[in-house]
């Protein structure tokens, strides 16, 4: 495996303040090592599958979307060396190639998703010679990417027509570049707005237990050029009372027919705290992310996590033996504490039930 | 210094399963290293003023009550050698000690009033010969400790009334014996329900940044038998929301004449969750907590923390180089966020500045 490392050796975007975590380049893939962030911005550069496999299953590689993408381009690293074999062994190392990254992080839904829009690449094309598939494929993978990039860019739009001139935005978990193949979905709102030379003040939560707001969030705003502050999660109260905050904007992991949004946990404990304040509360999502066959959000599963990531998350224990922990990965907030939905195909305001209908036609 | 370990050591109290951090013992301090907690319960004991000074500014010995008693106890090390002194040989290391005791936390009020109790003995026995007057300073020191005690059996007493039977309680920091010269404030109350046989649940918030929640809370519930589990802070929401927490519980640090509660860092997050979900909001405190002087809790100046318990707080650095972090050590709940005080003169209902106007009388 090749490493280099410098934001100088970004070469995918025309801009080079913009973090790249993971691209296609000269029949590799060349991704960020987030697991050094923030001490280092680190980057690998791979022809090998497996590389890409234990990258994915180090969390080195993360973020929902990002993890789409990662897939859709370690099935390129799969096949890659098979251009000349004879079709056949072509698709069995593709199928095997599959099954290697469906094992990697097999909760991942957009994983699945990116697989099985290459498997479909393969169905449709099956009477192709082996190097016009390749090449149907490498064009999939990139409009995979390609896609979530301009989701991204048309999220942003969006929501930054909700961001008032000097802003003091607070926001949660990590939504930005790095969990993205384009500029973030809440973060996209904030940078988008920056670019658009509003002045922005962003209070980010820590996000216990991963830290990700810590890690990532604040290193990613910081890094371009955004006025950040980092608090700890229960800090937020007192900030939005003392602060002037505008308004909360987080992601979202999967959104209910209703509007009920599943994200990290802690995001209903902003929503409350809102509606306290009577600041909006915004939810930036693609709409691939709203599942309209969950008609409310207690269909939602929440996924528990195990103990330690509370009671030793830093490596030295700092919690009793044996201790009993709660850990949602995620809550759910009621479509009532959301003022609005920010998507890529628009605004979504409520009723959500009806306009959630209509942009899904 | 000798060193013991174990709870069998605590002799002061008849029940055993009590935490007795600090006690004057055969001339001495033992005192429990709450550094070393959760991972060893480890006595200290010793007739050497450095070493409890080097306990107290090693936060081995911490929490507001508890620092006054083991500034009291601290004068007994500092003079106890010279009960056969003339009396001017005595008095002057009697005003030295408390010089030193002044200068380990220099912000610790009640360490200030232990000393200060301790300096109104001498100035009313300096007739005395050596040996009563260290007499009397023993049984002021004593007494310290002993009100405390009384204080916190009163605050769980009043406040036990509160806690119907299986309640689920949320409690946040630590107001445990670890904190006092007793059973605690609002821990006392749990304690104190639990004892009368009530089936009590809690949930315990880890207490970003210094975790005092996951270390100190979660260790004295668990090893009091009580059914704890702990939570990231701002899982809090979702715990009220699907864990059926019949109340919230905090201690404070300062309450102004209208009630306004200045807490750990927060207690505001809880008390508008308490609100949005329709359960009570309690604040257990001694009266001596309450500053009348203060007319509203915006007269409360909030004490900032470094950035480095928020970014590095766990040995390794979590957030980027040169990050702003905001880290305010309190929060100021407003008093209409509050269902009651509970005191050890009883339990004060809103309006607050009428009902603390008539117990402070």
């Amino acid at each position: 495996m090749q490493v280099g490392s410098g934001a100088d050796l970004c070469c995918f975007s025309e801009n080079k303040m913009m973090i790249q975590p993971i691209e296609w380049k000269n029949g590799e893939v060349r991704f960020l090592d987030q697991k050094k962030l923030p001490e280092e911005e680190h980057y690998c550069q791979t022809g090998n599958l497996a590389d890409l496999e234990e990258a994915i299953l180090k969390l080195k590689i993360r973020g929902a979307p990002l993890l789409g993408i990662a897939a859709a381009y370690g099935v390129l690293l799969g096949v890659r060396d098979f251009q000349t074999a004879p079709s056949e062994v072509f698709l069995k190392k593709f199928n095997e190639t599959c099954a290697r990254l469906a094992r990697t992080r097999p909760t991942a839904k957009n994983l699945f998703w990116a697989l099985e829009r290459m498997k479909e690449v393969v169905r449709l094309n099956s009477k192709d010679d082996v190097p016009t598939l390749f090449e149907k494929l490498v064009r999939e993978a990139l409009a995979v990417h390609e896609e979530d990039r301009q989701m991204c860019d048309a999220i942003g739009k969006f929501g930054a027509e909700l961001i008032p001139e000097s802003a003091v935005i607070l926001t949660h978990c990590n939504t930005g570049a790095l969990a993205t193949g384009g500029i973030g979905t809440a973060q996209g709102i904030i940078t988008t707005a920056h670019a658009q030379g509003k002045t922005i003040s962003v209070f980010a939560d820590e996000t216990r237990p991963l830290l990700q707001g810590a890690r990532l969030t604040a290193w990613e705003l910081q890094r371009a050029g955004i006025n950040v502050t980092l608090i700890t999660d229960s800090t937020a109260a007192w900030t939005i009372r003392t602060k002037k905050v505008h308004c909360i904007i987080t992601g979202a992991d999967r959104i209910a027919a209703n509007g009920d949004s599943a994200n990290k946990i802690g995001t209903y404990n902003l929503a409350v705290l809102a509606k306290e304040h009577s600041i909006p509360f915004y939810i930036a999502a693609p709409v691939s992310t709203i599942d309209t066959t969950l008609t409310t959000g207690e269909e939602i599963v929440i996924e528990e996590r195990g103990s330690e990531e509370v009671a030793e998350g830093f490596g030295r224990r700092t919690a009793p033996k044996d201790i009993k922990v709660f850990s949602p990965a995620f809550d759910v907030t009621p479509h009532e504490l959301i003022t609005a939905l920010v998507t890529d195909k628009g605004i979504l305001r409520p009723p959500f039930f009806q306009s959630i209908q209509s942009v899904m036609r």
